[in-house]
């Protein structure tokens, strides 16, 4: 028999507290009846909400955890004051400790980033972390990385985003041969910046296990120029909070275009269901598989 | 008297041609009819389309140039091949030579910042050029620059820019004292890349004909956070397609949810007034003073 897979659930992490963890639990559990959880947090407030949720709690176990990382702590403070205590470190020393296959925090960002870095370090021939954001685009989801953990990245760290990226997609999307393309401001060889068109030339020269695409441009990521788009951390982060602010925009737009007469409000009552199908294609957290603009929460 | 303001007008420039470049003019003597001009382009052409528009071509004279820089034409050829048979390059010449105010071409941007750069030389203090970009709000524009003219900028060429940003808020669009921010990944003073934090130390410790106000997010261009949003090159030249890519993206979406169903295509159709007014906003050919999304035409 395989070993179990146990997920290391910060239960403190997120808007919205332990009670969406554990039936966030409860939904991963009716899709794949043998997983295992180790709910890490308050034990005193995850007794009596885990006591309503028999089913999870057969199959959980509960660490304790005193201290909560806050939303707008700083990474290096959260590393610093009694990081020991806290839900999310405890998380992430589970998986080191193989008590847990893997860690999941919906907390602060960047101070999981530092926390994962500082505990299990990074896989070897991988310099630097990155963070993927699942891009929803006109047919499907993108691949985008890195949104924000490594800001600047030299040719090498980008082309081992693009292996990183490849390999998400592979068991995300279950593409074989997921498409990867290197953010670009133009198609061609001679633009852009000098670690993007040394990543590129590296990327030419390799056998690689995905279909190279070469350069896209910012509108291309929504529009399914490939599978995976491989970036900097600044640049991905400008790039995910433009898309975000703009479909904002976009949305506010429609709304006050649609208030504008009677007869357009009218015409919205008759079509709601359009705008609640629209709602839900830009709405982050919409129930399915995918997240979306701004899921990441930072 | 003053002198006359004379507009040198690459007549062949864009991709419309010489008509909608005459056609241009006209309407901007409609608005300013002391404005003087001078086409720029192949005078055969350029004679039977004035002919037809005599107002126009009481005030005008034309500059016959045999060559055209083509749209996918590359900045450093268009330099070389015969440049100075151009429309673009004489346009620009008429310039540096005092026989016109300004130019204006529609053509080959990559091009046109080269060539311009190259013959009229930036102001004292000024090192590298900038492209500013109207990008339109949820309540007015934003003046975007750099959006790709200079891919890597330092940080006191970031300071130059929300100077040139700041000039053109005041000529544009009235702002006595406008607000000024940097583009960056958070808006703590630890983030982002060194020379956007040099730049925000610059600014802080200067008196300035502006208001700056920090940094920005890319959410935050299109929600009116600054008047002038200053960036290098490569940035801004992806947030400017991201943002469009992301505007078309939506507007897809959109089209889709009302054609789901009879109900709501019958309900778009009454609101068909609704639709209209937010596909105007969306338009980066409206004929309003902004430009909007893609206008530039690269």
């Amino acid at each position: 028999m395989a070993k179990p897979i146990v997920i290391a659930l910060d239960a403190m992490g997120g808007d919205r507290g332990p009670e969406a963890v554990v039936a966030g639990a409860e939904q991963s559990m009716a899709r794949h009846p043998d997983l295992r959880f180790l709910f890490v947090g308050d034990q005193g407030r995850l007794e009596p909400i885990l006591a309503g949720h028999a089913g999870v709690a057969a199959r959980s176990d509960i660490e304790h955890a005193e201290l909560v990382v806050a939303m707008d702590d700083k990474p290096s403070e959260a590393l610093r004051r009694g990081r020991w205590k806290s839900s999310m470190w405890r998380s992430i020393e589970a998986v080191k400790s193989n008590r847990a296959t893997f860690a999941v925090s919906g907390g602060n960002t960047g101070a999981l980033m530092a926390m994962a870095k500082f505990c299990l370090k990074t896989m070897p021939g991988i310099e630097r972390p990155a963070i993927a954001a699942i891009w929803p685009t006109v047919k499907a989801e993108c691949l985008v990385l890195d949104v924000g953990a490594t800001v600047e990245a030299t040719a090498e760290q980008l082309v081992t985003f693009a292996f990183l990226g490849a390999a998400m997609a592979r068991a995300l999307h279950r593409r074989d041969r997921p498409s990867v393309a290197l953010l670009n401001i133009g198609v061609e060889e001679v633009k852009g910046l000098d670690p993007i068109k040394r990543a590129h030339a590296n990327l030419r020269a390799m056998t690689l296990p995905f279909d190279y695409k070469g350069f896209v441009e910012g509108d291309g990521i929504g529009h399914d120029a490939a599978d995976v788009v491989v970036t900097d951390g600044f640049t991905g982060n400008v790039a995910i909070k433009t898309a975000e602010g703009t479909a904002r925009q976009v949305g506010q737009y429609l709304r006050e275009a649609m208030e504008q007469s009677l007869l357009s409000q009218l015409g919205g009552f008759i079509a709601q269901d359009a705008f609640r199908i629209l709602k839900a294609r830009m709405d982050p957290r919409r129930p399915t598989a995918a997240f979306s603009w701004g899921s990441m929460g930072w």
